[in-house]
């Protein structure tokens, strides 16, 4: 009754090419993800699996560790070597905590919309195509089935941001600041005055955030095998697509509210870089963007017949019309 | 062998009153819940339910929501609108971050109390009836059903409250008044005096909220379907029962020892509204003393003596002995 | 295809020693732990099992409770009872939380270091041996079993240590040290003085910490049920045993950095007592030498011979290999 939430992967290897096609074609029918594994001689490999490492976590894990390195270099670049070069600050003991906790949230911003985007892909392809009956590329039916890996690691991203930002109030360089700070006032003889626009975005920006890590945390344990059999179709879909859209808004938000206006100020563009957070909103905001085009009544609409079984073409096609609905519906789902 | 851990819900439709009360009777002596959807025409309605969005935490998400705009707004007028009012002080900042974070705590304690309340009525309910061969009242029994999501909910706030606790020292609020005390103290000339009383208090009633967190974290992995599956029955109970009433104990001298003396000063009851942790006391204090009631040795053994067969009224009923007793026992094992 | 991931607990009475004998002997073929439970007349005793509490956990929590009451007194000691009697300085406060805190990173790492030396006194059992084929004697055996629950302590522990930790700047009493010392700071008249070495200990001490915790999350939430059966061996085996001398190596390091140079300075000895951390290391560091000695090529070859059925008496037994095979490779597979 319930549809599948996973769609199971079938290694096939053949020495008859002809024989593989058609298997793979009836693969696919039944709901399945068939990989061509070439030739007979590597079947070997096929019955290696169980002692393969997370096969489907590879791609996630190995783009979470890109991003997080090109983010770091960045930040390091412009947070740490600027200052140095161009005025010998040395800024260096940010290396283990600030400079990690401005790129943990990078990535995990930037994860959360690679969830989201294949399924705004596969929306927009279907469109196109007028037709839910063409099979979607192989890297988007890859990307597809790697949404799930995507989500944790970008929530295992945001909670250690979290854990990061909480631990800045405790270190030793934010006490020497607090004091420093504290005996210029009293040197000065002024009070520091109240600026009502910093703590007003401060305020806002951490209650957003950690309204975006709870709808987040709540995907993540809808996403445990165990919680995950206990929700039927319609509340997976609700929890995974309504609230994690939510999530990506609140976050988007959150980076906003962090950046305010400082993608104006001429003095954020060192060694003439963007901000590190201009860089980062990009992709979310291309995803929200269009998915709300896919909210627009004449596009939503269209995308529902589709969905339903409408075809530009007006072919009839009655063999494909049951398999392929399963398998076309469950990809895009999620959008 | 084990103990069934959650009560079956089962709709029943029918055109023939008559034979939807035997079927009802017999639902109701196999241990599971049914309810009534009325005539035949609704039957749409039961098979469309793979399709309904969570309908057991409905009402519990709903009551969530309603006692946190409750609170919200009782705070908001105790401590925003009120200095505003009266001395024209603007503390409209603490909007997103601290009523949030005073709201919070309000709604878990009093959703906490709530999950261990039906338990006790339906003790005091079979105390007072002599029996427990008696059906419990029908909005019992859904309250019963209830408990697991209600304590999720609490659990979810109070998780919350712990993390918008976390960042109060971060924000640049608190770093603001962090300096004009420093300046102030400077300006005064002398060193602020240790008030051994507040830090002591602060210790304590940090000390305790971290213990009943950590309290209802196992009790919230215990609530996970895979978890739950490999403990035996008396090991539910004991986590659910015994280690949530002390959660619940906790809980609550943690908003006593943050009341502290506060109850007895007059400044605090502004618009002579109560302060918030005196009305929030109320159920868990009922509760508590209630638990306490029934640990009295007298009601405990007859208490105990109902739950093995006892009755008042010295009928014996052959049939429904064995059904009956799993039934009501379940629904008041989490007391 | 995938071995048993926990070896299942079979308990035996019999009036009959000699069937007795037998029987257990068939389990421990079987791949089981059989328990002898003494006559026929306790079977009630072992019918009684399912309402017994949590006995696999019963050893571990007790070990815990005796780790923590044991550290906290030595803390207590130290911190507290020192200063007062030897300079008359009162700083009871400080047993709430932070001496809690102080404690509870000992229990986690010493809990962490006794989840990981029990495989390795089987594997150097075993290379001593040089066979596989001798059953390990029952403190072992009962100690490998226990390995997950000790784990599952352990992360408590740890991060109840993270939320304690992150309380700290919210309490009065640290409000109230950092105004006396920029009020001490401002009447001396100088500036703080920027200590590079503290500053740059303090950032790396937290973000080792931060990466341990994170590390033993990722063992816990593998520990869950539901998750558990979706892994297979090589994974699990990766997770539970690499990724978890990861964590010891990184709670390790953080314990390091946060004992720093106190080790030779002689006034941290007070009563003659060393600091807790020196204490703390013993354990952690024999296990991670042990560790580091499987390493070594010629022991690691050895291990790797044995553990395939190689044997230093060269006696062959041939229906022992099949089922002996599997029972002590799944002892030490977590070394």
């Amino acid at each position: 009754m319930v549809p599948q939430k996973r769609k199971l992967i079938i290694f096939l290897c053949s020495d008859n090419s002809k024989a593989k096609i058609s298997v793979m074609e009836l693969c696919r029918r039944m709901g399945f993800i068939p990989v061509d594994m070439g030739l007979l001689s590597s079947s070997l490999e096929i019955e290696n699996l169980p002692l393969y490492l997370f096969p489907s976590w590879r791609v996630p894990v190995l783009g979470t560790l890109a991003l997080f390195i090109f983010f770091y270099l960045y930040n390091f670049i412009q947070d740490i070597l600027q200052p140095y070069v161009t005025a010998g600050k040395n800024f260096f003991y940010k290396m283990p905590i600030e400079t990690v906790n401005v790129t943990l949230p990078s990535v995990a911003l930037v994860l959360l919309s690679l969830v989201y985007l294949p399924g705004l892909c596969a929306a927009f392809l279907q469109l196109w195509l007028g037709t839910k009956y063409k099979r979607f590329p192989d890297w988007l039916d890859q990307w597809l089935t790697m949404r799930k890996q995507l989500g944790l690691c970008s929530f295992l991203c945001s909670v250690l941001h979290a854990i990061y930002s909480l631990c800045l109030p405790m270190r030793k360089s934010a006490r020497y600041e607090l004091l420093n700070l504290a005996f210029k006032q009293v040197n000065d003889g002024v009070e520091i005055s109240w600026d009502d626009e910093k703590v007003w975005r401060m305020e806002l920006y951490l209650s957003v955030g950690i309204m975006a890590l709870g709808l987040l945390s709540l995907l993540a344990i809808t996403s445990l095998p165990s919680v995950a059999n206990t929700v039927n179709w319609r509340e997976f879909s609700f929890v995974q697509s309504t609230l994690g859209y939510c999530a990506l808004a609140m976050a988007t938000i959150h980076t906003l509210l962090f950046g305010w206006n400082r993608a104006f100020i001429p003095a954020q563009y060192r060694f003439f870089l963007p901000p590190t957070f201009l860089l980062v909103l990009i992709l979310p905001f291309l995803v929200l963007l269009g998915r709300l085009a896919l909210l627009v009544p004449c596009v939503a609409q269209r995308l529902r017949q589709i969905r339903r079984g409408w075809e530009k073409s007006h072919h009839i096609r009655f063999t494909l019309l049951q398999d392929g609905s399963q398998n076309s519906l469950e990809n895009v789902s999620h959008v």
